[in-house]
């Protein structure tokens, strides 16, 4: 895998979208002999062309970009209408007017997406929520770009193998930020780290990256350990001073342990697990009623956003993985180093046992 | 740790109530080097006494006894009429004669089991469900008794360390049967292993036992990385030939994949996981509405006990962690035998990459 990737350590940072993933942090995980990932799901493809021009003024390493497989969601007016009645209190509190009428989702913005990572010859393309059409990996493969899927189940990891996927994400029930699941029902597909590595790993042919819960070189090697060939590590580098996370959510990360993180629909309408905050709890009990994703994700953009611009932790998403006692400060490059010098230490001490 | 415990490989064998721990695996696993352990949290004294017996014939190597704290249930006649309301149906399924009145929980039954446990001189004794009261962990560490708590958080962990325990298990949310938790709520309590033993290692000065989703060399191995002395394994050993779980438990373990068992507190109103079947579809919607555990356990007793005896796999409890799809059949001395090869095996590979 390091081969086809061409790095030097089998360390992704994952793409986590929202601005986690700065041109800085990008090319500090990569000039560190890591794989850079940006998170653009979000980003329009104007916005992804300007970042890849900036991460390749601050690297010549190779580096990734993970984009959002579109879904067809149910436009249902009166969930929408519920949901911003749901909202209005939040809105109040932050100051922020009634929404207008929200943009019915774009199947073409990720047209757009994949016609910039072709053409920018971006040399990995990393997928989630599911496995785009043939063509798409076809093209891809073709200009020599490395696909990779996500998967959160065994046969997920099958479907990507069968789709034409390079290599597959294990997303264990540890991982923060959205679930990846595609095929299989939510509850069914949180599957932990430690049993969903091995069980994939035998069931396909293609190379497993695993991701959740890793944060150190004892999660690194752990997972090698268990039949990956990589990791793939988000919440490890979101309090990196390189990190587009704002600084109370950062502040946030460092001060919690692992009993504060949870899974909520409430952000997005797709589960995803962040520190608990008034958001999450608010949205609690009306969850399974509220509009799908990304549409729910478009109606509550504007109190994430202001929750953010003001600071405020309470009301923005603070994604965050089961790990995050193990959350460490300094800089990206910093971490893989720490990284691959306690593999080595434990490798060691292993063998002496 | 396996120099405290006598044993010379770091694999305990888990403490399962209600029937897989027979005196025959029990004995395979300490034979083969590893600490066999019976699941007596369900057995009057004289059972427990009878079972010491039947494995000190069988082995001379040292073995464990597991037993649950007991805990103040509230005694809720609408909830117990209720729950028999529920059960009706199943009842009338498998020919049961409407339950008669179900007795107290008797405290008295925890320490009749503590005498026996203390008068055998059994080397090692490990508690799920809570801490037992000081003066029970000073009598047995006065005996020369090792003593084994059991935790689903590093808080947890830190309790047990606190309340004199000589090791503690960090059980991940991959594991089968009943959660451990006792200070925790359920949810914020389901971490993953991968997540789980490294944050616990950080924070306990005594040795972690990791368990959960641990299946094979890989995972014992990958325990070990992550800062974790030995491992506890249950699922792995209940479809071995020396297992009491029935022939159909049995096959339904070897069918099953990982995204088929699930959390349900339908049997004994306490959390646990097992594979999804008629029973726990059945008390999904009531789950929180039943007497607390152990009164629920005793209110399901006739009806599991009658579907284990039909061999009918819809009716009964079927306790499965999620690593489920590496479950292998042949004995529990060849399972050890071969962990051990490819825990060697890994370790080599590992230094040369």
């Amino acid at each position: 895998l390091t081969e086809k990737l061409n790095i030097r350590y089998p360390i992704i940072q994952a793409g986590m979208a929202g601005g986690p993933t700065t041109p800085e942090l990008i090319a500090s995980v990569s000039n560190a002999g890591g794989l850079g990932m940006l998170g653009a799901g979000y980003m329009t493809a104007e916005k992804i062309e300007d970042a890849i021009k900036k991460i390749r003024l601050l690297t010549d390493r190779p580096f990734g970009i993970n984009l959002f497989v579109p879904e067809t969601p149910e436009w249902n007016e009166e969930k929408i209408r519920k949901s911003n009645e749901m909202l209005r209190p939040i809105r109040e509190k932050l100051n922020l007017p009634d929404p207008g009428t929200i943009a019915r989702p774009d199947p073409g913005q990720f047209l757009n997406q994949m016609e910039v990572v072709l053409e920018s010859d971006v040399p990995v393309c990393a997928f989630t929520f599911g496995i785009p059409e043939k063509k798409i990996v076809e093209r891809l493969k073709n200009r020599g770009i490395a696909v990779i899927g996500t998967a959160t189940t065994a046969d997920e990891a099958i479907l990507n193998e069968k789709a034409g996927m390079d290599m597959v994400v294990a997303q264990g029930s540890e991982a923060g930020g959205h679930r990846g699941s595609f095929a299989a029902g939510f509850e069914m597909s949180m599957i932990g780290t430690m049993a969903l590595v091995p069980q994939v790993a035998d069931q396909v042919g293609i190379p497993v990256i695993a991701a959740g819960g890793i944060m150190d070189g004892r999660g690194v090697l752990a997972a090698l350990v268990l039949g990956a060939q990589a990791v793939q590590m988000g919440t490890a580098f979101l309090a990196c001073s390189e990190s587009g996370a704002g600084r109370l959510y950062k502040e946030a990360l460092l001060q919690s342990v692992e009993t504060e993180t949870t899974i909520t629909s409430g952000f997005s309408g797709k589960p995803a697990r962040g520190i608990q905050n008034a958001f999450i709890r608010m949205t609690r009990a009306v969850e399974d009623q509220l509009p799908d994703y990304p549409i729910q994700n478009a109606l509550t953009r504007d109190i994430r956003q202001a929750a953010a611009n003001r600071q405020d932790p309470e009301w923005q998403s603070m994604w965050s993985g089961q790990g995050i006692r193990l959350i460490s400060e300094g800089s990206a490059a910093d971490l893989i180093g720490q990284i691959i010098s306690d593999v080595e230490k434990i490798s060691k001490s292993i063998l002496s046992y």
